[in-house]
């Protein structure tokens, strides 16, 4: 296994990035609209790892319940618990808590407001737990929309990516696209991340076709053409020699 | 019964959920424009929960007036009074009035001012009082309306859901779709929802077409391809097989 | 005629509304841009109210003043004022008037701030005085426009309407439609009202095509397709079995 | 001549206003791009009206000084300094001027702000001294723009249309178009006024048209399509039988 | 040479200007994106003043800096400096200078604010300096982006423009667009100026077609057709005949 | 080697602007989305500027850290380490810093608000270490941004140009796109700096293309047309005779 990259495992996906997968130390934006798989995404990331690599990960939820995820997750076959139990997989919930009855295993942050400070806390604290070398922000939004401006929000993300750039770990942030169409605004998350993946669904010939996109990968040559994927029993699947448009 | 899955028994909808409905104690956004049969939809699924599958329901109006409610479904020959008093359905109108003659069966609440507590309130004391397994709140749009901007009315949402999340009831969430066009931002609910479905109308060849998608369901495999519906004097009845754009 | 439904007696109108008219004691919306026969819509609908069906009317104006509504629906030969002397028509102007010689017949409200209590108290009263079951507000912009957001417009504007439905009134809010394009945002009216027609223009074959379209309708299975429409000699003739778009 | 209807005078124009003309005492809007002979058109409605119905006309400028204006009509051989003598025309200029040096025949508005009141008292006193059927106010824009809102905007030019509908003139108010597409938003002034011609340029099979189009005009059954017209020698030449888009 | 008209002396711009140029006396506005050629348009109009017509020209810069425009367009083989030592052109640099080392031969305005009494004072002190006929400000959208709102904005140009016309002087206002496409919202100043003159660039059958645009010329008939440009080693030229679209 | 001309040496680029390079002491702007390469371009621009020109080069990052620039960059082969040891090319990291420990070799700023001052200190410094007449700042979007409004952050991207004119190096200032449109609203940068150019991607023949496009290049007669490019082993590569759109 090559040291410097992080293979994704997830199918046609490294194939993309190079034949190698993420850069180690990097943080990726994984983006797609509701519905798109980006939680999918990253929890096979997160299992690929433990079950193939021997990397422990942390899944950090800014908004749905671990519970919630693990039960959606059955589908694919892939059993969380048992990575729990194992120490190679930990969920740490950062969502916002009225009443805090705290969960076993779970870390729980009892407030509303949980800027940079917290949230750095809690993922380290996490990452110490299970040794991770993986880590998912889901979603990110719901951190910068704190924040009262684009100047406040573009500092706190990039405060956010520098510290977990000197924790060394391979990190997905994701993040909620905007709107449906193919000319769309840019977040300013994709500039101040090392990587973007994006996951959309066009209509195209009368159907609505799902379109793996890599639109940046710093340190790699990549495939930045529009591919077709599926959300299937095994979970992702990116066609990485298929083309969207004919 | 699956008991994990509550089916909707709309005509071609559970069809497209992997066969089986919404996954039990889910939230999921019904989200359509004007005269897009949202409401139709929802009483639709309280209705044949009620009468096919012995599952009280409450209804959460924070526009309409039950009455109005009530006589308008009459062409569907849904007689919902009786299943009131059978307490088999419960109204509960949450929206605001100023002279408050309370009606018999109905809870009011005389303000204009609503906010969580006293929405949760009401939709608990409601399922308390039928038994509810079924709950719709029609439209969450006037509930996030009154939060000053997006963040506050992403933490009031996401409370609700979580609050609704122990109750351990299956719920739709109406909401009032912004514009007309394919391509549009997408609604915060959506991303905070564990289901979405859109109910559109389209104009195509020439006529308007009616246009049903259900754009996420988590947990399950669905069919996210658009697919034609229509209103008939038996509610909303889904071409599931059909295809909209040839 | 049948008791539940109000025929608006408009040529192909009726036929739309499954042949019956609008369901009594419903607001329904009449939205179109300049010159697209809003008002002469909403004339024709008093007239013949009170003309065939023997039910007297009440037009309540925020804009224009009630002599120049009457000199220009001349051209259609509706003897307006014979209407207002057999106390089957009554105009009612409640737009701003800064010095204030009240006309005969009219009743006037002199201040620039005419806010929910004035308004239905003029209608009330204009209600009483000639037992009107027929009702037009042109145009709902005016008076939804004082309130500073989007909220407190969508309770002033459901207020007016709850208020109107214990009237046991028919009644036709005109509104101003902002944009002339087919994909549009909705106006939130049209969430609110319980039926919603519009009046378009489009460039059609390099031609201005009018085009009539029933959105929405409670309680009525209604043709939702786009018909083409003139304002002829008579008034408003919609085609309801033509087709626009070829 | 009829005396309900003022014609234009304008080759093409009244023959698309059911060949008849404005309706008297009307206002209606000309509402046009950069360019599209907005100013022609209204000087051609004063100047017309002079020459060939007797009928004498005041030219209120918030914009363009009365010398400018008449130089740049010279190049159309009209004679506006001779109706000046001849008192058939007036110019009013109120436009803001810092220092004030009053010209002869011209009332100057020495100040930033000329609202409502300011606007109709010079506007009453040239009516009085050439005895006017005809006003011209170029252009409206500067008027509402001073006007912090939107409300506060239409109420200030209803205020200001209803009392011009006192003085018995016939109108024209002209207006700057916001952009350039087919598809726009439309202004308010176009629900305000009783009539609305637009005055526009498309690019058609790779050239400039400039499209005259009758929007509205009420009291009047007149023809909508969109119509060629040319800036000639002599003034605006509307072809009301050709079609713009074939 | 008409004492009526100033010729441009640029190649087929006053052949599209009726055969004349531009009104004496007028200012007019040149609108175009980044790379249009605006200064070269502007500074082509100022040496051919000074070169052929014995015209003096001043050129008012806000942005630029006098050196470096002059070496910019050596490229062209125009020797500026000698027409600035024969007092035929002078630069004016009342761009806003932090540190204040005044150069020979540039009136220098130390300060960020220069509202219009400053720029007028520069303007007019330059005109008697070099006895100018033709005036360049270079872009006037720094001078009205210091006002606070829309109508502070239009006065402020208005004034301008109202000062300069006392002067007698042929005037060219550079504005920077601010979009790409063929639809666009209009700037106010095209309204306020007496001419406007549209330097674009569209894609046009897979190439960048630099496209020419008289929109609007008080006073004169010319040609509003769309004609394609070039910026050569001679300067701008418009081929006046040549058709952009076919 | 022309004195007044500093080449690019970057494949395809210098041919594209006349065969020459960037006009010296000139500041150019290098705009693009995501995954561009405009990190690339300025790189590689210092990089040959060292090794072929023996011109020194400094690397103002406001953004990414100066040592994973460096690693990204080794897949081109680069060794800017070497560089570095030989004064050849410094990093400057003026990006905020919360806990500051200094590393060897890297000028840090530790704080959040970096105005013009201290933006211009920072790089003076770095060119007098190292000597240098190339600079990059990258990206100066997180510059402007920190300014309230746009007439503030056109003042301050104007003093920073004119001061860095003061001496004599040639810049790039990399910016950020905001949208991934073909039609799009300009930056204001683009009309502050010198020269544009554009690196972006379009779907093309259903195919994601990546297009360069020189916009501007002051005092150089440049080919604007768009021309693809590549990221290959060695870098950019543009293919300056090639056509985009067939």
């Amino acid at each position: 296994m090559n040291e410097k990259y992080v293979p994704t495992g997830i199918s046609g996906v490294d194939e993309i990035l190079a034949g190698k997968g993420i850069p180690k130390g990097h943080s990726i934006l994984v983006s797609g609209g509701p519905g798109s798989g980006k939680t999918t995404f990253a929890i096979q990331f997160l299992y690929i790892g433990a079950t193939k690599h021997n990397e422990s990960g942390i899944y950090v939820t800014l908004d749905e319940e671990p519970n919630d995820i693990k039960k959606n997750m059955q589908k694919y076959g892939w059993d969380l618990t048992k990575l729990e139990e194992e120490k190679k997989l930990k969920f740490i919930n950062v969502s916002p808590v009225r009443i805090a009855p705290s969960e076993t295993g779970l870390i729980q942050i009892g407030m509303k407001e949980f800027r940079l400070i917290k949230l750095l806390e809690a993922i380290k604290q996490g990452i110490k737990e299970v040794n991770a070398k993986r880590v998912v922000v889901d979603p990110i939004t719901i951190f910068t929309l704190q924040y009262p401006n684009d100047i406040e929000r573009i500092y706190a993300m990039r405060d956010l990516l520098r510290d977990l750039r000197q924790l060394d770990t391979t990190n997905i942030m994701i993040s909620e696209l905007k709107g449906t169409g193919w000319e769309r605004e840019h977040q300013f998350e994709e500039y101040l991340t090392q990587g973007v993946i994006l996951l959309r669904t066009f209509l195209n010939n009368g159907r609505i076709t799902r379109v793996f996109q890599a639109e940046k990968m710093r340190g790699l040559p990549i495939d930045n053409q529009p591919r077709p994927y599926d959300i299937s029993s095994s979970g992702i699947e990116v066609y990485h020699e298929a083309v969207v448009y004919k």
